[in-house]
């Protein structure tokens, strides 16, 4: 028996995933390596990191979802190299050959040279931020209701969250809900509805890939859950005690204990391990320059897809660095080695905007399909069932919808567990 | 108007949550003060050390659940000391004065003089020793995996269980089905059935508290898993690399990698504040010697309950270390505090006991009410209802219902996630 054609993936996010699950029954030897023994459906994270759903609810074991492809093996492991020449991908303890080598590994927080805002502003890209979000925003209730000066205690209850768009709208959205309704009959010493929720982004208004009157709706659905926007603002500096931002020419200094990072994202460092061995070009977010049909120039036989990939082929723009790009590319690479084994051409990716979708709250989110453009209720609804509708592909998929009509009927959110800190 | 009554509880779990309901409508000033702002329910903390629950699934905000009682305020906080003389419970930022103190803080941990254990065999009282359980286990078939040499490879598939009590039998139970039933396709150079897991107990036989034809019952349905229990052994020596354990007189040397504790618990360290403060005597597991009323001698105003109170006035033997005794003994101090209120006298406590219950798995576990004893599905029904019946004092009792039904009809473990680890 010759020996089978070698795949090997690495990352295990939607472009990864969908990757593998779509060469499921390809006659080929499959490899999925990660550093996380699970897919993280990152699109609902927020709810994590706001107590509305535990990680189990949204992380799905690799080896689990995999579990019935035949072809595939997942190893758990961190590739950290890549000898081009004979095809093997360096992992910290280990290696592993390919004949195909798809890279997905996406990408992770970027505070524009200022990395020591990192521990005082977190991002959410991990169960672990998720969890640590949770933490700091239920300790900052807490420290509110023990604290006496009322200068100091107005410092707890405000919450501020760097970047205007999908994720930061999420976050500010999630906040809003937690302190004028969640908590409302927790404390005895604080209102919680008044937290003051400080949304600041750089462009002139939130939301900046949707439309105008869109980005407007979600600003009023915002205000209705108290959260203020400060749009055209910089951040010039991040303290333990607060923030200061730029806006309109002068500083303003927010006093604030928590602080919440949603602006910038960097691809995941493999990008540079791509163009020191294989040559890539990145571009400044780190982001490869791919081909046409995703590969690196000069080397068909490695694909980049995902959030780490810049596909600037289709309209001059890099697509953006979402979950449908991610699981289209995912299926596109799969397919195309698949007939490159049948000796078929395949035409260039091709990415089918289906809309954009952003959740604000309860009831509250904008859409955008097209020329259909929807808010409140009906956008809402249908995120919902956009979102239910990606989760049903994994097994955790029912616990999900009960979850959520259960929280959506006793406004309930259970999980805001303070963990992970030494008492 | 006068001032109210002050009552402070110390420790948020059976006792000190059951005795704050008690007192939730009475003409008092009650103070919860706990390090953790979450109940957990720990009977099911086992299930989230193996994969089956999420810690969302098994706390319940304290806040939350003492929401709609207006006499009860809820304090984030650690009790390091006690001003018997003023009456005050002194916190690490702070203090509460108190009429009437409840002490709850229950108990953790104990390596019998052998503190350097701790890190090589992690101990299940917390929601992070579950979820570095947890971490612990699944990373070592994930070892295994990756692992050529046989004998290595089989050190990472040997699970050592210190202790025959519920807790590790539970555990023992639980790895059994996860080698057997969740793991089997998950692999492609182990078979995660071929795991070997051990369990040992100091005494003759197994779950000790039980008569003997049902540890006899239990440890039939033990091997059907694949446990193998070594009783009438003791544990000499714990390292990186494996137990010495020993048994009839000679030592033998077990090689493995993934070693839990289940063995002894120590009272809380405020057992030792009573005994300097307020002149408390001490038994040797670090418990307070409790009066007929549960309190402390001398002084009427401090209560002792749960897993930190010696209560020695029924059958000679201090009351077990279990829920249902917390549970009775916090409903007693209310009851108490009201009465004296009243100026009323209250007989001693006495403890109703109900039975005893231990879970082994799917279908199996033994059951001992009085003369009537079950073992094998009839005894797991029983331990699931009532598990449920307890559970649903809380909030999360539906989604924990769900949860169940779900995962026994698919055989799903969801929550296996290696978290809270630097990949």
């Amino acid at each position: 028996m010759s020996e089978a054609h070698r795949v090997v993936i690495v990352g295990g996010g939607f472009g990864g995933l969908y990757a593998a699950k779509s060469l499921g029954r390809a006659p080929i030897s499959l490899t999925l390596i990660d550093r996380r023994n699970f897919h993280l459906f990152q699109p609902l994270l927020y709810q994590v990191a706001t107590g509305g759903l535990s990680p189990g609810e949204i992380a799905s074991p690799l080896r689990h979802v995999l579990q019935k492809q035949r072809n595939t093996q997942v190893l758990l492991g961190e590739m950290v190299d890549l000898d081009v020449e004979n095809r093997r991908v360096i992992l910290r303890d280990g290696e592993a050959p390919y004949d195909d080598l798809i890279v997905a590994t996406g990408a992770t927080h970027h505070y524009f040279g200022n990395d020591q805002w990192e521990p005082l502003a977190p991002g959410l890209k991990t169960i672990e931020d998720a969890t640590a979000i949770r933490r700091r925003v239920l300790l900052a209730f807490e420290r509110a209701e023990r604290e006496t000066d009322p200068e100091k205690r107005h410092a707890w209850l405000t919450f501020v969250i760097v970047g205007g768009g999908p994720t930061g709208v999420e976050l500010a959205g999630a906040l809003g809900e937690i302190a004028n309704d969640t908590l409302r009959h927790d404390f005895r010493h604080i209102n919680p509805a008044e937290a003051r929720i400080i949304l600041i982004e750089g462009e002139g208004r939130i939301l900046p890939p949707f439309s105008p009157d869109l980005s407007a709706k979600a600003e009023k659905q915002l205000v209705s859950l108290g959260v203020k926007s400060l749009t055209g603002a910089r951040v010039t500096n991040i303290e333990e005690q607060g923030v200061t931002v730029k806006c309109g020419g002068k500083d303003e200094h927010i006093p604030t204990r928590t602080v919440l990072w949603a602006a910038g994202v960097k691809a995941s460092g493999l990008g540079k391990v791509l163009a020191d061995r294989a040559g890539a070009q990145l571009d400044r977010a780190g982001r490869v320059l791919v081909e046409p049909d995703l590969s690196v120039p000069g080397h068909p036989e490695i694909h980049v897809i995902g959030d780490l990939a810049n596909f600037a082929h289709q309209g001059g723009k890099p697509l953006p660095g979402v979950a449908p790009v991610a699981m289209q590319q995912g299926r596109y690479v799969a397919r195309l080695i698949q007939e490159k084994l049948r000796g078929k051409p395949v035409p260039p990716f091709h990415y089918f905007n289906k809309g954009n979708l952003a959740t604000i709250g309860r009831n509250r989110a904008v859409a955008e399909f097209g020329k259909l453009h929807l808010s409140g209720f009906p956008a809402w609804f249908v995120w919902v069932f956009v979102h239910l509708m990606y989760i049903v592909e994994f097994e955790n998929r029912l616990l999900v919808l009960v979850e959520w009509v259960f929280n959506y009927v006793t406004r309930n959110r259970g999980a805001r567990l303070i963990t992970n800190e030494k008492p």
